[in-house]
């Protein structure tokens, strides 16, 4: 691989040759010629000077001696770029060849595109669509009418229900469910509950991963949608009609009750939780196991806790909470002197 | 559909004829005649005088201009039976016709009631019982001499573990399972864990809908029970030997642990989560996020936070907190002024 | 069954005929000649002058009359003795007997020990190994170079990603994902993710056992280990590069970030969460719903509450908390002795 392409791959700036072939990247201490480099632990800059690697792979600021190698990529983060350059050397594992596999059961008036991989006992019902380039695993189910775009990539058991929209690039892990009914019910006089049917669907946008044991819900009507380029971690639960907005992130076992719009660019911490019919802004972070009870409007701000407030008011009253026990003992003291003061208090006016 | 059909179907009381023909629901702005409309938004009863639609469903206490619709069914509830209309015309798409898909492997030993619906690669285990009606999409499993009553449905990727006895009506969406062994090990001189063998199994009796993705555990002797007309939604644990009372609903992500038993028409919020060998008593409403460390025994109260409390306590202690940093200001005042009263009254004992 | 070997396999200390055939187990009431019976609950101990048992289970400290049973096993945990010899004797209902069904769809390059047992609809990856006498139920599946020993037992509907290494004697329940991507993104200049190369794996060592819709994510380089004897209860989240320590429990919905290093014999209650690269000592206990957010370091310790404390501390605080709404009380009375003191002594000035 050329040095040059290598380094529009990275997004780096490349002080070096651009026709340098470079054949795999290595540790700093473990290099051969050939191969390509890169510090981001200032400890390991010790090497520079003895690497035999001709190339490297560093952040701006990093001074490389003389006699370290000459050829430069310089990044932001040149650990993620070791590792995106180390995955276009060693690219993982393929699971299958692409072609449609004999056990796989395909509807007749499903519809697929060209290049596509369908693992063993895959099933795919009436009228789906599935785009060119698809990797559908085994075992993986997909509902009647689901259409799908393009190079999207469903690991094995993952169930798309009827009707769901999945667009261009999209990654569903294992055990993924995309399409449930919603959770509604009307009571009855009885106590009993008739299910409010749920006729929605669910929108996946281009770019969007979900992780694996994920339940997204379809809406009552109308869409329940995740836009471009969020990601979704495991285990999590998107309830009915909700809206995540374009490249959010949620980790894992966050719940996100109905009809919830979330904003674009935020970040969702760990097994958060959102109730029902609120909105939170754009560009908010929600720190982990927050319980989130009132929209969140302050675009650019963090919050944290149960309910979920600006952090550094949820850090005040925690730090409060600390003082409580000396509190209580200023509080005594407080009372002891108010006493005394008063013991003398009433000895004056009796004189 | 003729109109008192449709007034039966959603409970409703009609004035109108009951022999008209209706042949479908819109919006109130876009019905045309031969079409039913709703109410249930109150900005929406201008159109009532506009409207083309001769039948209207709305509350009982709305009035309906002369020159509105005339044929009138009155339901508490419009707007889902609004939806349960939409869904009486527009039927949901059916995931197969009945049947049994030649790809579905069941032992010669279950036994099948008539017009079932058994998908493609759908696994049925040896002794396993399926009633009428029953539809089991593809590449659900059904373990050994499990038993399922009638007109139940299970969505793609369930999986129902030995001797779990399923009712009638249920509901099992995608990736649940029922049945997993219980959490139980005894602990070994040396740290390591025993077994406890998990013998007993699960009941799920009729009208029961479990979400995607959710898991019961079989019991370690005897059942792990959800009774009649309960409804969870997605990612739930449920522990062994759970006792789920009749008509109580849990949303996604509660956790249920070992042995406990919920009374019948709770309401249980998002992410709560109850500790083991407790009891919920009937008509108990849960707050999401709760973490219920007690039995909560005050039928049809509220309880909140964590550990749970009624909720107007748990709200008290919230205000209680939010005032912390004041009460700190407070004491550091109350602080300077004792201060400033024991330097006088020393001045005067001094004098 | 002798007694002698049922004394070996309960751990117990025999007092009577090693030789003794017993032929079940039954509750003291219903207990026939050549059964044995036991005594967990005291109540109970009034029928061992009566029960027809010639043998008994019993806690070392139990005096048993000279008319009651006269071979006798002593164990320190009657309740679960009773369970390992009833499954014992009753064992669990089989899935299916061993060898490979023949809609199992396995890859000529994968290798199967002896004795396995394969169910239908399993699809096995091109080189995969399989030990002896593992069984693996229907519809599951396992990806390319995953390895798995001996004696593993996989429930219907698992998936495992290619390349984890599955060690001996694990079980791993339906709906668990072992291996799916690791999450991490970096962050472009336009707000959009690139996605991180998730190249490493997962290790379940010895013994391990993974609960129903458990997800445990591949490590980003390297491996994501479980180590032997570890029990993983259900819905459980396992990030990238996380180890967690032998014979340690966790009970379900329990939520792990990335690189988190958990100790050994700890017990981690359900719905906990953990931050990423935070250590947890040896031998500690964690609260259910705890949001652990710095490293645990106090070996032999029950933290709880968010963030995680000494229970102790964490009580304690609790225990402020609900003293907040008298404490506001105790303030405003002192607010009103120090007015008045103010006023005296203002007057006593003014004098």
């Amino acid at each position: 691989m050329k040095l040059s392409e290598l380094a529009d791959f990275l997004g780096g700036k490349l002080d070096g040759d651009p026709e340098l072939e470079v054949s795999g990247i290595a540790k700093i201490e473990d290099a051969g010629s050939g191969q390509i480099t890169f510090i981001s632990n200032p400890k390991y800059e010790k090497f520079l000077s003895t690497t035999e690697a001709e190339a490297l792979i560093c952040s701006p600021d990093i001074q490389v001696p003389s006699n370290g190698p000459k050829h430069i990529i310089r990044v932001s983060d040149p650990y993620s770029a070791f590792l995106f350059t180390l995955e276009r050397f060693n690219p993982p594992m393929a699971w299958a060849s692409s072609g449609i596999h004999p056990t796989a059961i395909i509807d007749s008036t499903a519809r697929l595109g060209s290049n596509v991989t369908i693992g063993p006992g895959v099933v795919i019902y009436k009228e789906a669509k599935i785009g060119n380039n698809c990797r559908i695993h085994a075992n993986s189910v997909i509902g009647p009418a689901v259409s799908m775009g393009e190079d999207c990539l469903l690991y094995p058991n993952v169930t798309v229900y009827h009707q769901v929209q999945i667009h261009n690039r999209v990654i569903i892990h294992s055990g993924a469910v995309i399409g449930s009914d919603g959770f509604g019910f009307v009571p009855g006089k009885d106590g009993s509950y008739r299910k409010i049917p749920q006729m929605g669907f669910v929108i996946l946008e281009d770019d969007v991963e979900i992780g694996s044991n994920t339940s997204i819900d379809r809406a009552t009507l109308g869409a329940t949608v995740v836009k471009h380029g969020s990601k979704l971690d495991n285990l999590i639960q998107i309830a009915h009609n909700v809206n995540v907005g374009e490249n959010t992130v949620m980790a894992a076992q966050v719940g996100i009750a109905g009809s919830v719009k979330v904003g674009a660019n935020c970040q969702v911490g760990g097994q958060v939780g959102i109730a029902g019919h609120l909105e939170v802004a754009n560009n908010i972070n929600i720190g982990a196991q927050s319980g989130v009870s009132k929209s969140l409007t302050l675009s650019g701000t963090t919050y944290f806790g149960t309910p979920a407030k600006p952090i550094k008011e949820a850090f005040r009253m925690e730090g409060a909470m600390r003082q409580l026990p000396s509190l209580f003992r200023q509080i005594k003291e407080l009372e002891d002197k108010v006493a005394a003061l008063e013991a003398k208090s009433g000895e004056g006016k009796h004189q």
